[in-house]
Formats: structure tokens, sequence, C-alpha cells
């Protein structure tokens, strides 16, 4: 058996694991105000991405399997909780082609049904036997990081002042808070030194980073099919992209304007080629991919390859 | 100095306490998006009922000042997490006769207002030194409780099956749930058994009971100046009360309707005095208070004079 079938094996391992354990969560039937959306939720078939990174970053320490999964679990909640607000805010409709949970149950129902997500969350990671405040201060950390990177996200949009740095640092908190949090508890929980934490939460950041400013170029350069997401609302939306920021200083960028989402997508297409600002975003995904895997020589032999498979994996989003 | 004397100085004593160290929160400035809301709930003039509970509690069992002082403000914060997001569910647009912070700020930024203050309420309650990880636990498994409180409330809207029995357990968790954690914390702060954490909790969920049957009463029998805040929402809103439940069986309670909140309350006060459902109500409460009372044996000497007195303030709101 290769390498690559042994870490197929084991990331599918770890999916099906995660799984199993979201399935058999002890949800009570009532108030099945809050706890419909939250079986709904938790029936979706996410990629679990980041229990995947807990346990492979936990593995490469010698953690305790049941900390792992207790750690697992209660990241994928809070990467739950966070979509199930975040849709509210940003009116997203629909997520992974299903209706997201305020559409299906309404908006009260998904502020309450997120919070009692978020709840959950908190619960199972204060079941970890080791370093149990540590993990739960590092998971509230994140947590907030989270909170921080959207409210910068919502505060920026239409705002043609924001630097590079500012949105490198928004979604550092944005998408990496939670990535960070993930390579961090491994160690945590592998019961590592400061040092090695530090490189955990650098890995993550900075691979977070990476998958949004790959996740900018593929909502304008993939069709929807391929990324799973509708990406109109992207489309016309005054967010701020990797693309729009590097955009900014060519000329005729401000006279790219349509309501049809197609045509404006088309449009954008034509001019972050010609300007080589698709190419720059480019550059800027693989400079944080080499950043992110520079840390990851706190880990050895198998348990190194697997942290470098696993950062191909999701950047490759074949998974 | 009379006992009554001292014990108001001591409430004081932790009411700004409390606020003193609500005030020297290092609260960033950026993102505004969301620490603006924060500090504008912070500078709010709230009894500190909760954390005073729990310095109470806790001082009966010769807790840490510190370990309370974390304890408390992990309380207070919780409470006011669930006053944003509830104004918002409840669409109460305004709070002590203040602007609710939705209708301040949008309610984008309210939701994420409150989810970052409810992490800053996890980071508060684990600084505690003295049984983390139980504390930690307790903490969410109330927060939880209050969540399914008031899933159970939403849910019970318009519903003329609600038994009584129904509504004392969706109060007993939406109100009774963080009353009773804020003297469980102080037993757990204090090193208490499994034991007196029980009689702790019954403690508080009576309590919580009481307090709020007593609310449902005011709402209809007190002038609003008195009770602080707007009823007439109340008043009009098809939310299960203590007096409706009661109400129900007598006949000529389903005619009781109109548009004008002033003339149904009126309506409402005299039917609730004529039926007896009043007075029924005030017993209901009464055996609450006593019920939790019954609970104080865990105290001793003055602490559990204290705790009597408590009782008695939160329910003659004169503090």
């Amino acid at each position: 058996m290769s390498d690559t079938e042994s870490f197929n094996d084991l990331i599918e391992f770890i999916r099906s694991e995660t799984n199993r354990h979201l399935q058999k969560m002890d949800i009570p039937s009532e108030p099945e105000y809050v706890y419909e959306p939250i079986r709904y939720v938790l029936k979706g078939k996410g990629k679990r991405l980041r229990p995947i990174l807990l346990h492979l970053s936990g593995r490469g320490f010698d953690a305790d399997p049941e900390d792992l999964m207790h750690g697992g679990l209660a990241v994928e909640l809070l990467h739950n909780f966070t979509l199930i607000h975040d849709d509210i805010m940003d009116k997203d409709e629909t997520r992974h082609g299903q209706p997201a949970v305020h559409t299906r149950f309404g908006q009260d129902a998904a502020i309450l049904a997120g919070d009692s997500m978020f709840t959950l969350a908190q619960l199972m990671i204060g079941q970890v036997q080791t370093n149990t405040a540590l993990s739960f201060n590092a998971f509230n950390k994140a947590s907030l990081a989270v909170c921080e990177g959207q409210a910068f996200d919502i505060q920026f949009e239409g705002d043609t002042s924001i630097t590079l740095d500012q949105y490198l640092d928004m979604v550092g908190k944005k998408t990496g808070g939670l990535v960070s949090v993930c390579a961090e508890l491994g160690g945590i929980l592998g019961d590592q030194t400061d040092e090695t934490l530090i490189e955990l939460r650098n890995y993550g950041i900075n691979l977070g980073k990476a998958f949004q400013i790959q996740d900018d170029i593929l909502e304008i350069f993939s069709d929807a099919d391929n990324l799973g997401k509708s990406t109109d609302s992207d489309v016309v939306s005054d967010k701020q992209t990797i693309l729009s920021i590097l955009a900014r200083k060519h000329d005729g960028w401000s006279d790219i304007k349509s309501d049809d989402p197609t045509e404006k997508r088309n449009n954008l297409r034509t001019f972050y080629k010609s300007t080589g600002v698709r190419e720059r975003a480019q550059e800027l995904c693989e400079d944080h991919v080499k950043k992110a895997k520079d840390s990851l020589t706190v880990f050895s032999g198998e348990h190194r390859e697997n942290m470098e498979q696993f950062t191909n994996m999701v950047l490759n989003r074949t998974h």
C-alpha cells in the first residue's frame, strides 16, 4: 500500500468516526424549536476538515484518542455554529445546495440554534482530560478571533481604503482563527511546549489565509458546481476579496459594473487575467502555503508527511 | 450598625466592585463593529443581581475572592449576552429605557456582539483557579438550559394547551437556569460536595421561578415606570404567563381582546382579580420562595442570613 493510499485511509477513518460520533450525540427531542435545526445541521455532509486537522496534529504528539475525538467534535460544532450565524448576516439562503438554517427554520430559530450549538461545542471541549483549562481557553480565544474576523469583514464592505495587510489580518482571524486552533489543540492535547504551540498556530493561520485567498479566486474563476456553493451573491457583493484589493490600483477597475452576476463575473475574469491580478493572487496563496509548511518542522516522520499531504489536500479540494 | 445596614453595605460593595471590573475589562477598540455594542452594554446600569448572588453563595463557603470575581463577571456577561439575542427574537426595541442593541446598532451587529460577549463570558469563567473544569461545565449546562427555556417560551406562544407544569419547567430553565448556576458556582468555587451543589441549584431554580412568576404579575399590575421596562409589548403578545395559564379555565377568559394595550391591561386586571387568579399566582410565587429558602440550610450563621435577605431583596425589587 502506498503512502497516499494509507493517508487516504486515515482521512476516511477520521471522517467516518467523526460523523459516527456526531450522529450519536445525545440531542434531546425537545424543545424541537432549537433541536430540530441542530439535527438538520448535524446531518449535513461537511468535509470535516477541521476535526481531521486536529486529529492529524494530535497523533503527531501521541495525544489520547478520546481527547482528540472530543476536541474534533468541539471544533466541528464551533464551525457549524459560525456558519449558521454568518449565513444570517451574509443573507446566504443556501449552503452546500441545501436551504440555510434561517431559510428553513426562520431567523429567530437560527439565532437560538447557533447559540445552543456554540454551547454544545463548549460542553464538548470541556470534556477533554489533558490540559483542560488550556484547551478551553485556546478554544475561546479562537472563537473570539473568528467573531472579530467576521466583524472586520462586514466593516470593510465597500471601503476602498482597505489595504492588503488589513485584508490578510481579517482572513487570518475569520478563516485562520479556527484552522489555527485545530492545529494548536493537537499540540495542547499532546502536552507540547509553548514554542511548539506557536508554530502550530502559525501553520493554521497561514493555511487559513491561503485557503481564503484560494476561495476568493475560485469564487470568480470556478464554476459554481465545482465549488459546491452558489457564488452569485459574492460576485455582486461589496465584500473585500484578494482580487478586488489587488485590482484597485489598476486603471479601469472602477468601470467594471453590472447587475447581472454572469456578465459581471465574465468582465472580472478578463480584467483579473489581463492585469496579472489573478497570477499575483495565486502567488500570494502559494507564499502562505510555503509559510504554513515551514512550521511543520515540529512534526517528524510519517506525521510530518501526513500534515504535508493534508495541506495539499485542502488546497486541491478534491476530498 | 444593624444587620440590614451591613447587608446593604455588602451588596453595594459587591455591586460597585463588579462594575469597576466590568469597566476595566480590556475591550479592544477594533473591530468597532462588534466592540462598540459591547462597550454600550457594559456601560448599562444593570442591578448585577447574578454576580451578587454568586459572591454571597461563595462567601458562605470561604471561596477565593478572585475566583468569585471571575465567576461573577462571567455570569453577568452571560446574562447580558442572552438579553442581546432575546431582544432580537422578542422584538423588544428598548431595555431599561435605552435602545436595545439591535435597535441602536442593527440586527447583524447585535447577533455578532452577542456571540462575542458569550465568548468573553467563557474566557472569564475559564480563569477560575478552583475546580476549573467543573465550573466551566456547570456554566455551559446552565447556558444550554437558558437556550432551551427561551426555545420553549417561543414554542409555547399562542398554544392554549400548555399546562402549569410545562410553564414552570420553562421558566425554571429560562430564568432559573442562570440564577441556579450563580448559587451553584459559589459552592463549586468553595469546593463543596455534590449534595450541597444540588441544594444550591434547587435554591436557584426555585428563586428563578418565583422571580418570573412575580415578573408576570408585575407586568400586568405595576406601572411601567416601577418595573423599569415597557410592558406594552408583553401585554399584547401571545406569550404564556402564570396569569394566562391560571386564567384559561375561567369563563370569560377568551372574550378579553383588545388591540389597545392600556384597555387590554385594564380588562385583564379586573378579570385576574375577580377570578382569584392574581391571588393564586401570588401564592405560587410564595410557595417557590419558601422552597428556595428551605435549601438555604446548607449555609450557616451570617451567610444564611445574607442569603435570606438577598432572597427578600430580589423579590421586593427595591434595590
